[in-house]
């Protein structure tokens, strides 16, 4: 998802000062590339979220890991705030200074390192985004797996622990991040881990800064694994009777281990949507996206079994793709949901929710949610990495009507309430940010909280590393 | 690998007092779930590595979380170290009171609490071995993959990032692990996780237990992922001309990620000594152990394409199982490696190796400390999970001689600064425990041990739990 969400102003804790001293210092280190233009500071003081703040003081452009270390120290002296940036693609207010302090954007460190095609690992720098990764290696027949919504860097889907479509298949950056490079918050260079597959060695420090949302340091190179292109792949949609039959497919598929790369939920209302939007002419009913990645004979198994489990459930009107043109054409659906919507309700802007369920509880979660958004009278369109049992809504409301906004935030706490009683999170791929602290306390207990808050504290005695995010601190 | 070692002496830096009063407080509290018996004690006080060391003042047999969370808390209070037991099957000093302390034997929290086979997961309590719960969950068609060589505890292959001959294809504890319930230094119990199959909800609490050996708080309950059973198994045995054409067919395997479940090498050696141990009568040269998990069709696809791979590299005698009891048969001598090597120089001990390096590299490490193994004159065996890049050599040595335990000890040193050289780890499975500190800071750089001990230092302040493991503090 990449959902330009709803404006809303969010109150900062407390605004720390940048003392003139440590702009002049940063501009006495890195010159041109530390700019004080109101621009370029809006422009580094918000993201795909909901969220508005008062802009960092300065941003520094970084181009290697020596100017990370160097302002993360200088920022130190002055107990000023550091907010790591790449592309500004969060959902969830991570780049937002809500406490004040510089932005240093990596999106010029944005080389690929080494390629060791042999061990099935790349190396890069954090401002790498996926889709360049993937045009980069092209050649070595290998591919990188995890595709969020926006073509984002591998530093930030590292912060935010991302995933995506091919999740159900390939994991998440928790299973493909194999070791980072990272500025801690004292300006130290250290490396989390080696490039042995496996390792025992201490604790899983790269596992701490995936998902770690910059509060730990500056992530400023990223070792992840890649796949062999499969020998083969298809792709195909299917249309079922209700959300409940498409979701009841779905856990089957799961259920029995069929080893499906993808598999996509697009809801009757989104269809209609990007039916309007694309003028695709598909069924207005709810709909599987689903890819399959194996050998012919291996694919022509998974596909036997999926048509049955599909058959069993009501659906229908199976479309198979096997070309890359063929599958661009029927994922075009899922890939234009979010505009197709977005224009459905002229100024809009939409609200999204994250919640991750065990497959099981999947159409409980997912079946409820349904019912109280059609109930509030509020457009919205449903999407979902169903295969993970992770589901995005987006609500559609228009900005100049608090009460939309309301109604919206009420729909995402009864469904994050509901996926949290049902053993989910909150969120699956997006991250904590501003948006759901009093969530994570009620997921995860107050004490699990308290933990993640005294590592923080030890780690960065000084709060400079994107201070009140995921916890307030 | 499961060897107990060749015995030594370690001198643990300082023994803490253990007060009177702290005893006859968890004797108040436990009654005789808390024994001082020196025949418990000395059972607490080792495991199967070489090291010995005075043994911990008590035991407490933990029967409940409840039990855990008191014994820490008094010890606590008295500053006591608490050291966490299970089956005692650590390799590496993991066990071993080496500043004092208690142990708290979770072996009688062994109950499956709750298998959720539509979601794949199970959640198990800490004293459940690896054995039993795939026994208990015999009937829902589902199985647990992880196999250390022990029959180790749920909780300690957790503590220690466990994996074993089936990682290749279903990852190892790091993977596995969805969450855990862990009581913490504080005597405080949390929980790190859901059972969600992906989550971005804060930092990654469960991914720092695992593989924390111990020494951040006392795992209570466990909850993994488990698998369907495949539809079809078939396990094969092929021999080779050299280590090296079985290593680069391995790395020709996995660099075409083939789905292979098990790949496993047993040297020439090794394979003569189990010859002589269970009259197997196998071709006395390196041989690699395959199993292959799939579909009829896929498990075809497969064998034919590692039995070409195979060929190209000389290796011949492929021999094939598909029933249970043809493939215990052929794994005989995986399964008696170790007994067969012990048993042909009496009296002797083993120390074992733990590197792990990329695939690329596998060939290049193994070889040279094969060379160097063999001119030191000491008998080994040499058996690996080499998919991983993983390989244990088990040097045996007359405890009587302390030169042999010198050039075993030797033999190790060259072999991890290969492996590090090349991108691997001191360990890819068996965890640093007292014998792999200083490799660990060779490893993985000063400032990042200096960051795992700033954490342990914030989450135990009064390094209680399992201290002197993992690096000195």
């Amino acid at each position: 998802m990449n959902a330009p969400a709803a404006p809303s102003h969010f109150l900062p804790e407390h605004q720390r000062d940048v003392p003139a001293a440590l702009v002049d210092a940063l501009k006495a280190r890195f010159g041109a590339n530390c700019s004080t233009a109101m621009a370029v500071r809006e422009q580094h003081g918000r993201d795909e979220s909901a969220f508005l703040a008062p802009p960092p003081a300065a941003v520094v452009f970084a181009e290697r890991t020596r100017d990370v270390a160097d302002a993360v120290k200088l920022a130190g002296e002055y107990d000023a705030p550091v907010i790591p940036f790449g592309v500004g693609s969060s959902l969830e207010g991570h780049l937002l200074a809500v406490q004040g302090g510089i932005s240093v954007d990596v999106s010029r460190m944005n080389q690929v390192l080494s390629v060791n095609a042999e061990d099935l690992t790349v190396t890069v720098q954090p401002g790498v985004t996926r889709k360049q990764l993937n045009e980069e290696i092209k050649s070595t027949g290998l591919f990188f797996p995890i595709d969020p919504g926006a073509d984002a860097t591998l530093g930030g889907m590292s912060a935010t622990r991302a995933s995506g479509t091919n999740a159900v298949r390939y994991g998440t950056m928790r299973e493909n991040v194999l070791s980072l490079e990272v500025v801690t918050a004292a300006g130290e260079v250290i490396r989390t881990g080696t490039r042995a597959k496996k390792s025992s060695a201490g604790y899983d420090l790269t596992r701490l800064f995936v998902g770690s949302e910059g509060t730990l340091g500056v992530i400023t190179e990223v070792t992840v694994r890649l796949y062999p292109l499969p020998e083969a792949i298809s792709a195909a949609i299917c249309s079922f009777p209700s959300i409940e039959a498409a979701v009841r497919t779905t856990i089957q598929i799961i259920q029995l281990g069929v080893p499906i790369a993808r598999v996509e939920l697009v809801d009757h209302n989104t269809v209609r949507m990007v039916n309007a939007h694309s003028k695709l002419g598909l069924r207005e009913e709810p709909m599987l996206l689903m890819e399959f990645h194996g050998s012919p004979s291996g694919l022509k198994e998974q596909a036997e079994l999926v048509q049955e489990i599909a058959a069993d459930h009501g659906g229908n009107a199976f479309q198979w793709a096997s070309t890359p043109e063929e599958r661009t054409r029927l994922w075009t659906a899922r890939h234009n949901a979010y505009f197709a919507a977005i224009q459905s309700k002229p100024g809009c802007r939409a609200i999204s929710t994250d919640t991750c369920v065990p497959i099981s509880r999947l159409a409980d979660c997912l079946l409820d949610s349904v019912k109280e958004a059609d109930d509030s009278g509020l457009p919205y369109f449903l999407v979902g990495h169903v295969g993970d049992g992770n589901f995005h809504f987006g609500y559609l409301l228009d900005p100049d009507i608090p009460q939309e906004r309301e109604i919206a935030e009420n729909l995402n706490r009864q469904l994050v309430a509901r996926a949290l009683s049902l053993g989910g999170t909150c969120t699956g791929e997006h991250g904590v940010g501003l948006h759901k602290m009093e969530f994570l306390v009620t997921e995860t207990g107050a004490g699990a909280v308290d933990m993640m808050r005294t590592i923080k504290r030890a780690l960065d005695p000084k709060n400079i590393m994107n201070p009140g995010k995921i916890f307030s601190i």
